[in-house]
């Protein structure tokens, strides 16, 4: 589906949705109509990601030391302050001299040079290097006044406090030149730029102690369900065990966000509310409770206390999706059923945090095309969240609906998504199958 | 270079080097031979690959609790101990009942049930449900005896306490079935697994609370050099910031390592020798004063200590590499220079931490192929490290010695690897470039 954006260098522009109403708010079904009646009004997928690229804009920015800007954004553009190296340096190890007093040495009439000294990177010759002398460097040292050539040690046969040198050396020869990595003033990175390692190494050869990047966005968790153990428990009875924590947890960190709470609640509708109402994160995710059953409290909830944007997409699974706001926090209401949840998660939570982040909207997956082994038949209209066993270079769909199987996308390799104005995939047919590890 | 291996599904087998020969320690230079002198012999990276695979084996195993297992490799596999779900429950919100008493009804000659209780997850029904009662099920509800199908809520119309059913529904509907998802004593995952956050999900699921997984290497990093300053110090006079060890610890740590200590050095043997031997760590990795200069103590250090079985490879930057062991102890030696110290980390330490971690030998690069826009020349038996610029879809070579030049590595998209056995890549021919993000 186009409005999904891969892990790609190219940035595919978002079609604005001829959906998009920002009054259709006034349309919801209220209280009383969504509990037990189905789903009246459907957001479709283009819209809600369109409110999500609307209301979960940039972070603010924070200063932040260099051992914990792995991975992180920046805020600002950065100059280099200074130039990099400081000084000329030596690029070999060998001997710092004056080329022109080489010029004209050979192995028959090599020229001989006195060593006066020694220059070890952090340390300095201090004097100024004269005719028919040399000075012993290693690679890093400062080269000496005086000289302008490296003559390297390979080059050169050393018998006491000479060397004999048996050809000429241009001037400049193994020299680095101060500012040949980074010349004071120079842009080293734009605003946006996700540091990378030699980034942060960048970083720190400029003498910078810290950097302005993107604030992390903090996501609170609120699992709900009264048939749920916490994770870490046999599950018995009619109790089953949550896993959603879990794998949001490690899906949100994977988008940049870091986890402020997770809390399990019962399905207990003050207890969902006093939740909804102290978190302080920047992103709070509700799971369970989000369809239209008499348990289902989190979309009305969310009514009462913020603005219920979207209930309930044509997607399956994760149709019981919901996105709201309390004041500028951002909510999410993820189905329980964990295949819908993880789903649910992957294309809208994801790209809410990594809007926020700065971190863009590409996903995290790498992608293949290849023709699918067997069909996949959709609804004109609804997004299908396939899941898909590769073998052989061909793809197979394992499962499309399944929402509480969980199993299904351990076993699959990828998926794929269908797309809103399609049937499906015929057989055969080449497909963008995201891969899960 | 096929020796190296990318993140991709295929594992492709590396051939046995020809070159490989666990004699070849007899070989090396001594002491007296490498200093000052250049490198007698350079050891075949495809050489230099085969002894950290023999060298680099997986390591132990221990237990995980469930919140820590993120991207953590199992060590053993795992079958579930229980059927999940250990009950039948409802896929849908809506109503039990027996399917057969549907049978015949019409929209014109709609059935009438009781709706004698409700059931919603984590409670119970409690008692049997008999002809002509329904009872009121959310979804993931265990499903009450005597009832063997689930009508959706919005295919019955409520009246009071009763429903009027239109249409007949058949035995099992929308039932999920104990086990649906995973049958006792299924295999879950297989030795080896790099575990998903689903993956985590489902482990949860099946009511474990931790799993034993491969332990990750420790890794310390033993940064030399007198003109050093640590990271966060402003450059000055001769002295340059240490980059090296903040690129290394991310580096590190992408590749699944913990990070032990971090020291910075003085040039002065003794205290290298100290800390070689003082590690507990896996695998060590000393940046600086690993060439052949005077103040070079690694190579003779590791010798005298330990065995270096590689010192000098032929690849650009990087060739002052080196590889050794103190007993079972892991020894890298890194050239000091940052381009160098990065392309010999991700070429050689990289493979050594995901092997003892057992993540496997692919990079955790991705890669494209794409032309170049000019000519990479390279001499035959030596590996070229190119940094690239991508514009157009094109590859632009923009650096490929320039050791001590990092921003060679920032202003780059990707780099590429040059063949040893070729003369480089001619202008518009395909190449494998490995992106930097």
């Amino acid at each position: 589906m186009s409005a999904f954006r891969g892990h790609d260098k190219k940035e595919t522009t978002y079609p604005k949705s001829k959906f998009f109403n920002p009054c259709f708010n006034s349309q919801m079904k209220t209280n009383a109509e969504i509990r037990m009646r189905g789903f009246l009004k459907r957001t479709p997928v283009p819209e809600l990601l369109e409110l999500i690229r609307k209301h979960c804009r940039l972070n603010r920015s924070e200063q932040v030391e260099l051992e914990h800007l792995g991975g992180r954004v920046l805020a600002e553009p950065i100059r280099s302050p200074l130039d990099v190296p400081n000084f000329n340096r030596s690029a070999m190890d060998g001997y710092a001299l004056k080329a022109e007093e080489t010029f004209g040495a050979t192995r028959y009439a090599p020229l001989l040079f006195e060593v006066v000294g020694e220059v070890t990177p952090g340390t300095q010759f201090g004097k100024t290097v004269r005719t028919g002398q040399a000075v012993r460097i290693m690679t890093g040292g400062p080269v000496p006044e005086g000289a302008d050539a490296i003559l390297i040690a390979e080059h050169a046969e050393a018998e006491g406090d000479r060397i004999s040198v048996q050809e000429p050396v241009p001037p400049g020869k193994h020299i680095g030149f101060r500012g040949e990595d980074i010349h004071l003033g120079t842009e080293l990175f734009d605003a946006g730029r996700k540091l990378r390692p030699q980034d942060i190494g960048l970083l720190a050869s400029v003498g910078m102690q810290e950097a302005l990047v993107t604030q992390r966005p903090i996501i609170d968790l609120l699992i709900t369900g009264n048939e749920l153990l916490p994770p870490g428990s046999k599950p018995e009875g009619v109790y089953i065990v949550d896993s959603n924590s879990l794998m949001l947890r490690q899906l949100a960190e994977r988008d940049g966000a870091v986890i402020g709470k997770i809390l399990h609640l019962r399905d207990e509708r003050e207890r969902i509310r006093k939740a909804l109402l102290d978190s302080e994160a920047d992103l709070v995710c509700v799971t369970g409770g989000t369809s239209v059953g008499k348990e289902d409290h989190a979309p009305t909830l969310l009514e009462e206390v913020g603005t219920l944007l979207v209930h309930g997409i044509p997607m399956r699974p994760a149709a019981p999706t919901g996105f709201g706001l309390i004041g500028n926090r951002k909510v999410f209401l993820l189905p329980g059923n964990p295949v819908s949840c993880i789903s649910a998660y992957d294309c809208f939570v994801g790209l809410a945090l990594r809007r926020m982040g700065g971190l863009g909207e590409n996903w995290p997956y790498r992608s293949i095309k290849l023709p699918l082994s067997s069909k996949i038949a959709s609804q004109i209209g609804r997004i299908e969240y396939v899941r898909l066993q590769i073998h052989e270079d061909k793809a197979e769909p394992i499962a499309s609906g399944g929402a509480s199987i969980l199993s299904s996308t351990t076993r699959a390799d990828a998926f794929l998504l269908t797309q809103e104005s399609s049937e499906g995939f015929a057989e055969g047919e080449e497909v963008e199958a995201w891969l899960y590890d």
